[in-house]
């Protein structure tokens, strides 16, 4: 058994008619897997959280709206294909925001669609196949992009990585953790060092605990500890994920990615983005064209707190995201191989034969 | 009244053989003042952090050594200094690595050894005189750090600060944060900018909650949000303290300060380093010769959290300051006038005729 089988984030327990998923909202205190087995059950799962990162909530929602038709008694098409659409429109109303979940159920209805004319036991055994291949594409394409990653980087090194795109975001590996996972698997006894990834902490409460469920050498800091790493010749690359990246390589990514790489560029220490190609929006022609979403206050001044952290009535500043724009960015590591400057040119390169 | 009166962190009443402290350590959620009357009080507060920063605790054991001095009943030196002694050593034991503390103590005992010759009654005069001279100069000191900085601000500029170098830790004023409450009594407008300063959170604790009690307009965010606050155009200027600057001008500050003055510079944003000549270790010539202090990994993981926010058995590496090297700093604003670069030169200069 490999060390990231440690976690598996989710899985499809068929016989059972289930979806064992590890309840993230429980970490990193307790490791919990929970069994979900109605479309009640799997919305709360993702609503509340307890499912997280892009792919993750992509492939329970493709899971869960098979299982949820599964045991429905028809020999119509049309009367299958309502039921299904009845799941399918409940799950997707389970995170509004969430593009991948609409993405996962879209794709399969369209499955769905495209074999409407053979019986409905092989339509079930279809969409549970093009579930599983949601999951298996995912975890493909985080296994590439963590080879090529890791092709950048020698044994022993010290990485800094920033919040959490690990196995538990996505099927399996994740995508900036993934070359932890991938090195440890063979031997190549990485120093990880995590920031906390204020305010939501996820850098503390996933990643730290992801990577030492994984048998990684693992040190937390605080995020303004970056400096001070560098200085001390702790760190040779930095790798981190991305939420969306635009034409010429600006990346919007958890907030901290730019100050992170603007203190890696001032040490000459390398800075790898880490996203598979779905992630490139050739729309989107730069970083100044990509919307900040802001959050709640409270997060900065309340959150996680046994009392307030900061006085009653001060203003918070609270962007979710951050610009780092494409000079400071060494390579950008995806599933099709690794980009590097000019951004604009190359990436197109890359994209053109991308559906 | 000006506006930072609405802070008094440290008051000599004198009448009610008293000392009258705000206890930092309910900030911010409750201000509230303790009245201090016993030795065993005053070492209390100093020994839980009631009271702090290096300026503050000093004047703390100034007044205190008088308080608990001035009711013995003697005709005799020796006895008086005897019992001076008794004090001075139990305070000064109150906190064993804090510099100001001794050398305020012993400014009060020099004096002391120099009047001996007077009657009791004149020396315990004189004794009160010292310790509020101790206090006063500390703040005609803020206030030239606050006048010099002032002078390269404009009015409405956005500024960012780190940690808390403000009036609660000095007699008024603060260093870093003199120009934020200067600039208010004066119109100036200031923008202020705060981050949270993890892990010991003395920007969203105390530096957040002493502006906003100055009236100036605050914004909390996190430590890693400087760049996007920089890429916003917001920030017109850093403010930042210093706890020891190398007579080159490297500056070991709080945590974080390196950090921050990376990515200012990166913005090209001026970084003023703020503090009393006093700071200023001609002896110490660069900053690798500074040691940075080391504190728990639980700072980091657990402090202030309902639940530990860290996986179990996970390292920590928590430096509690940071060297900011000098090609990052555009000045070091003292009392005795602002420094520029080369500061191997001109911090030579200015220190030339400091005892």
């Amino acid at each position: 058994m490999s060390v990231v089988d440690n976690i598996v984030s989710i899985r499809l327990d068929d016989a059972n008619d289930a979806l064992v998923l590890l309840d993230q909202t429980l970490l990193p205190n307790e490791t919990k897997y929970i069994v979900l087995k109605s479309a009640e059950q799997i919305f709360e799962a993702i609503s509340l959280l307890r499912v997280r990162g892009a792919p993750a909530i992509g492939i329970t929602a493709a899971y869960g709206v098979y299982l949820c038709t599964k045991h429905v008694q028809t020999d119509s098409y049309e009367e299958f294909a309502a039921e299904f659409k009845k799941v399918k429109d409940y799950l997707a109303s389970s995170r509004p925001t969430a593009v991948n979940l609409f993405w996962a159920l879209n794709r399969m209805e369209e499955k769905l669609e495209s074999v409407k004319d053979l019986p409905i036991a092989e339509i079930k055994t279809i969409l549970r196949d093009e579930a599983q291949a949601i999951r298996d594409e995912d975890e493909a394409m985080c296994r590439e992009i963590g080879e090529n990653a890791l092709s950048l980087l020698k044994p022993g090194m010290g990485l800094l990585t920033h919040c959490n795109a690990g196995t538990i975001a996505t099927a399996r590996y994740g995508t900036a953790q993934a070359p932890f996972h991938l090195g440890q698997e063979r031997g190549y006894n990485f120093k990880a060092y995590v920031d906390e990834t204020r305010p939501l902490l996820q850098g503390s409460r996933l990643t730290a605990w992801e990577l030492q469920a994984s048998g990684v050498d693992v040190t937390l800091v605080c995020d303004n500890m970056v400096s001070q790493l560098m200085r001390n010749g702790w760190i040779d690359a930095c790798l981190v994920g991305c939420d969306r990246v635009a034409a010429n390589g600006d990346t919007a990514n958890k907030i901290g990615t730019a100050t992170l790489s603007i203190v890696a560029k001032h040490y000459g220490i390398p800075v790898y983005v880490c996203g598979p190609t779905t992630t490139i929006d050739m729309d989107c022609p730069t970083g100044d064209d990509i919307e900040i979403e802001l959050r709640k206050e409270s997060e900065i001044s309340e959150l996680w707190y046994e009392k307030r952290m900061a006085p009653e009535g001060i203003k918070a500043y609270n962007p979710a995201f951050d610009v780092t724009p494409n000079e400071l960015i060494t390579a950008i590591v995806t599933d099709r191989g690794i980009v590097y400057p000019p951004f604009d040119v190359n990436l197109a390169k890359i994209m053109k034969d991308v559906k």
